[in-house]
């Protein structure tokens, strides 16, 4: 498994624009057969910060979410309601097991 | 939803015991009824830096995660092994809704 962690930090006027976007990429995500999870999650302590946290089955995965229509259509829509570049780090799973994702 | 993101940093030579105490732990953990994951996920770039995904059902569910012997076990063997003390971040869900996890 390949887990994406995206940190968005988002400008205080497209917080709404912004979770309703990211839910619709979301649910379309899940679909993917190779996209295990795609969570969407909102800092408790300052709503403008949104971590997204997507688990996908192989490096391929990942190159096919970037081809999906779903993500297009999010990217373009949510480009200008960054207050900064958002930040992406990978990590490996240690558990679950692949097996159980 | 709570959701409470752990970013620890290991000792590099307690990297393998580290993984496998908080397997374990996670391995326990999800057997809680207010646990609805609690995922441990390691950096693909740094391998002394770990993330655990814990998802619980309400501010209760931390309290009682708290109170159990193995949260107290693995608290107790990981301690000598944090390379600095670790930090913790509450989100709350945007996707899934409750009653998806």
């Amino acid at each position: 498994m390949v887990i994406v962690l995206v940190d968005v930090h988002v400008k205080p006027e497209d917080v709404p624009a912004f979770r309703e976007a990211t839910a619709e990429n979301a649910r379309n995500s899940v679909q993917e057969p190779g996209i295990a999870r795609f969570d969407v999650v909102q800092r408790g302590d300052d709503p403008t910060r949104f971590l997204l946290y997507e688990v996908y089955r192989s490096e391929e995965a990942i190159a096919a979410h970037k081809a999906t229509a779903h993500y297009a259509a999010w990217r373009d829509a949510v480009a200008p309601m960054m207050a900064q570049p958002r930040s992406m780090t990978k990590y490996v799973n240690v558990y679950p097991a692949d097996a159980d994702w």
